[in-house]
């Protein structure tokens, strides 16, 4: 007679981002596939998950402290004391710092927003850290620049808008000082399918 | 400091299929979003998994028993009185099984074989579970049609010959006949684009 | 000063199939590429066009008789005595043709229909030679078998079901049979994606 | 009995960029579809082509000069007197002129190289105007800066780096400034996909 697991288990699948019913049940099948022993493992890093890995309280990037004895507050990057604790550069997600990190083109400290602006979904503003943001630069002593690092799309341009408004208090003050990401080709673009905006910033950068 | 869980987690997702690892990382990202009750819940269901989720004896498809009280070998479609159990369809996969019964086309058996041959990967021939079904076919009193249901490539095709060759012996003394599904026009394929098997088929399977 | 031919040359290509102003542009920035007697031979090809192509009599394939003396009003397939004259296989185009002539699968005659239905552009019926059609079918003492040879989609099936009813004054006195081309797998079609109908045609036609 | 003029036909229309056998066809069956007054003024455009359209002895852009009468040799950007004549944009193609032009940042004059370099086609360099380059910058008492605007791919640099080795006698020399476009984030680019040169440029232009 045939249980319940296999449905609930494909409907948690179903909530993991890009995956629909059909990989849902691919990914039942495959588990079916692997050994007793790694299915365990599994069932084990899942159960330690909650306890080990939390968000860093100054950044809010996700990382794991050490192996559950005591908890840091602080991921990797806020707790070095080699970054540049001026410069903070607003992210919209966790695997956008990723992908800095790994360019090694910034040497200061992150702020993961946790989303973009919608025009289509304006329920989304609730799940940004604005307030937190607004919050920490005005205890802040140390940051004196906001690089906004969001993606060019309408969202990100939007969402950047709003940052700026919102911290106006303090770059009006000349507390802080806050830019964008500069635009213009980027790698890979042919010329022929660059719109309007790319090809002013490009001209204008111009080096 | 950094602990290891988030780079365990990320390598065992980089093994589900269709997943790299840059889909691995969202998947870590997506669990620290969830709240700690339905991350136990999932912990739970992965937990339970190999106890309650198994391969039919009869026809190797992935099946959950009755809430782990006893076991049944048999998944719902073998246990069922009202299936032909004249005919077995032979499949690659299970998903193969779902959308064959979704479809409701067929009332027979199934076979789950498990894989197919592949002129690049000679290795995968040891998944497939050839000399089980050479042994049930032998065993059996009650099977007198195999359908191979493989997909129509190359794979496909070479696995279906070599079906057919082992379970010659059998097709031989007339104790089982063998047929592939039938070829032709498939929905939505433009006449443009068939190829000279398709069209050749389509045109001998004509009403 | 800019004079007109370049705008001109533009619309122009704009028309051919499948090409947008940015083809368009591409096509006459390639013109300019080619030598002047290129650029002739293709002025002159184009001159010696309405000429020497026209449409067969009989089945309305497009073909072009010998180099302008004379003009033969009977395409290669329907001139060629050894064409089965009983069977005329309906085509919505002249591409479908090719394709089943380069594929050797067919030795009768064709009929190209010129588009097919469509519910979104009921104006497409008048493309159809559908009279023309009917009045050959009731002349001809020849033709016995009609294939029904147009794309497995719903444009398709309609107007398949257009003709079936139209001829329907043949079929019922028997002076015809009609059919369409058999579904089932195409080449190429993986069973995981296959859908309800080609399933079942596909388990109908099995050897 | 089937002409030549269908196959010449089609291996013309397969010289066209992006088009290959079976779009070269579609072009023919297309043409058969026209009127002949509309294949009669498609000859006339063709025949008028070679006479009517040359390039700018400037710039190199494809033009067309007013309706055969006289011609000039300048295209309707070289013969603006309002265009900054000391700017001298280099493009790869004309289509690259159109873009630029449709976004109207650029007011200067522009220059079509014909090509791009490749690793893989090393024949390529021939098609460049490299050496009328050379003698343009030479001879002109107006250019003083050069802007190369050029696909930031791996051609586009190759050909780019070329470009200023040429021109480095006048660049040594103080008698023009060379620059490339600038890199950054293009139009609808998200972080999460840009590459480490992409960041690296978007943080130095930050705004």
């Amino acid at each position: 007679m045939e249980g319940e697991i296999i449905p609930k288990l494909i409907a948690f699948f179903e909530k993991f981002p890009g995956i629909g019913p059909r990989q849902a049940r691919r990914f039942v099948y495959f588990l079916a596939e692997e050994s007793p022993v790694d299915i365990e493992n599994f069932a084990l890093l899942i159960g330690r998950f909650k306890n080990e890995v939390s968000r860093c309280k100054n950044c809010f990037r996700v990382f794991s402290a050490q192996g559950g004895e005591g908890r840091s507050d602080l991921c990797g990057v806020c707790a070095n004391p080699s970054r540049d604790k001026s410069k903070a550069l607003i992210v919209e997600k966790d695997i956008d710092v990723e992908n800095i990190e790994r360019s090694g083109v910034y040497g200061g400290i992150y702020y993961v927003l946790g989303g973009l602006l919608s025009p289509l979904r304006p329920e989304n503003q609730e799940r940004l850290r604005l307030r937190e943001l607004f919050n920490k630069i005005e205890r802040s002593g140390e940051i004196s620049e906001i690089v906004l690092a969001l993606s060019a799309t309408t969202e990100g341009d939007m969402t950047a808008r709003c940052v700026e408004r919102i911290l106006e208090p303090f770059t009006k003050k000349g507390k802080i000082k806050i830019s964008r990401l500069g635009r213009g080709l980027s790698t890979g673009t042919e010329l022929e399918y660059s719109d309007r905006d790319t090809l002013r910033s490009a001209f204008e950068n111009r080096k």
